[in-house]
């Protein structure tokens, strides 16, 4: 039986989450069900991507990860299910699978095709009762009619030049270290043999860190993170507090001649 | 082997949570925990029994149900465990159980009866000891002496006549939307055929919406919910904070004469 | 199979506790994860020791416990294993290992030795790791190699005279509720036949409450808690905010001549 993760902006002060997963467990009590996070800000489609971006690969592959973000409200939404990257993903067509991963999908189907349901609770009623289907080894077929595609969302793309990579803080996390969407593969590319300037707020870099441990207490320290990503950090400190930045903040890099 | 249901106003930050599951996996490593929520405001009786009441029907039933809110600290409090609707629910004879519910229960046990204890922590010594049997399979009577009653606290009720159902918000959720005590079954009933008006803060609805996919964003909403309770929200908005509502405010259904 | 436990500051709102589930589960999915906390404050040391102290020993012995707390960011800092009271610790060595129990460690060894890595999220590549490998029947012997010590931080001592027992408020719980470091071990053997008095903020008291039943709503109370430690609370209030205590302060108990 594969996994089933759930990723919610539910919060935990209410019944929502223990009734996705009551409905899972009823289904089939056997399955083992993992959160990933209840604390996505309220209908924030890009913190909830960017959580399951950044982990669905660790799970095994053919895990089932039910995503209750911005589900219910939307007009003509309707309850999909995905295979991507020998994932399964369960969700609102809400746009927050375009931006999960570059990959095309492998199939999709409408999850609510097969016997029609209004539900003001798509996440209990629809979600969790193909996810307990799906991880009890149904085939995603069998859930719903293939849709040939799905809404997808595009994030903020990185511009990048043999003379500048332009990107952009895309979180900041629990930590206040702002994680931007520039990634060591585009500039391993461009940085070849040349010197480069880091800028930010009102900072200047000319190096960028292999490990944290290189970090003073409050120093702000630059690093490819464990995602490929360029992370601006303060040991020790918040950094979006004391660089003042936040989500969207631009960091450059530009590169001299050489 | 049944699940075993936690619900507790002990917060994350502490060891309390984590001692609670530690005690019950000691004594069965098997079982199975799922959390309810630990972030029930501290001794919010009506909060924990509102969350409790909402999901624990949809746990298979036998599933055990351990209630560690506001729990420590009332004189003269018992230690009881009860079956009710085929669930079972443990926790201190503090009224919440009377909340959850509108039918008679089964059985009830005072749980610390047999080799009583004095703790600073029943959580633990008592109520997850208790659980751990029951969800293993023992039968509620040998926890302890049966007893003929228990404390039960009685909920806001709702005035409803042929001219005007008079509620109030139960519940403020995560969203901000406003969860109140009139039900679809009673509306139903008092509606038939006639024009109504919906009055709370400065607003006056003569619709109820079926679903909330009609709403456009900033649009209040009225919806009853999959608790079949009313339910005031506005779309993308914190409805609490833009209607200036909150616990225990007024909500009232009058009907035109017909 | 042991059971495995996480503790760590990363909160709830990014995708590092996630990951190092989904690591763990990766490797063994039948491994059973029991989270303790991931609200540890941002590398807080002593929050985290406080409660993986007050908690493991209720878990059965041979858990292993993940523990990701100021773990990435210091300079020279190895990660390792120790077996500790028959239960198995894993995380960075910086120094809260010590703080957690009195007793002498069985085994130790580098984490990191066999085949070192370089890794800006130990947590997930290396402690996850060894704490799938521990849980599924390794020995911790096969993890690396032994090392003599680990460095070990000390907490606040408390002074104990015939006259006077001296501490301080060690932890301030999610109720409001001050938990000392004055040991009902220590009290009970110099209090034997005398009078006392309890000092804190304003406030002095000469009579230390059995159980939190005696006290009334409003009512300050002092008990010995459930891990054997003084406690301050008020009943239904915030004893921190009433009482203008915090972590650290200082309560004395002073002996009357006998």
């Amino acid at each position: 039986m594969a996994i089933v993760t759930l990723l919610t902006d539910s919060g935990e002060t209410d019944h929502y989450v223990a009734a996705i997963k009551a409905k899972i467990l009823s289904l089939n009590p056997g399955l083992a069900i993992a959160d990933i996070s209840h604390k996505i800000l309220p209908c924030d489609i890009a913190h909830g991507a960017f959580v399951l971006r950044s982990v669905f690969n660790d799970f095994p592959k053919g895990t089932v990860h039910l995503v209750a973000v911005d589900s219910t409200g939307n007009s003509d939404t309707t309850s999909i299910a995905i295979q991507l990257e020998d994932h399964f993903f369960i969700g609102a067509d809400n746009g927050l699978f375009g931006l999960i991963s570059d990959k095309s999908h492998q199939q999709a189907v409408d999850i609510n095709s097969i016997s029609p349901m209004a539900s003001t609770f798509p996440e209990k009623d629809i979600f969790a009762v193909a996810a307990a289907k799906l991880a009890s080894g149904a085939a995603i077929t069998s859930l719903g009619k293939p849709i040939s595609s799905f809404k997808k969302m595009i994030g903020r793309s990185v511009k990048a030049t043999r003379k500048l990579i332009a990107g952009h803080v895309i979180r900041v996390d629990n930590f206040g270290n702002l994680i931007t969407n520039i990634s060591k593969v585009d500039f391993d590319i461009l940085s070849k043999g040349k010197n480069y300037t880091v800028a930010f707020a009102r900072e200047r870099f000319r190096k960028i860190n292999s490990n944290y441990h290189q970090a003073e207490q409050g120093d702000c320290f630059l690093i490819f993170n464990s995602l490929g990503l360029l992370e601006i950090g303060i040991y020790k400190g918040r950094a979006n507090d004391l660089l003042g930045m936040e989500l969207d903040s631009a960091v450059n890099i530009t590169f001299d001649e050489s």
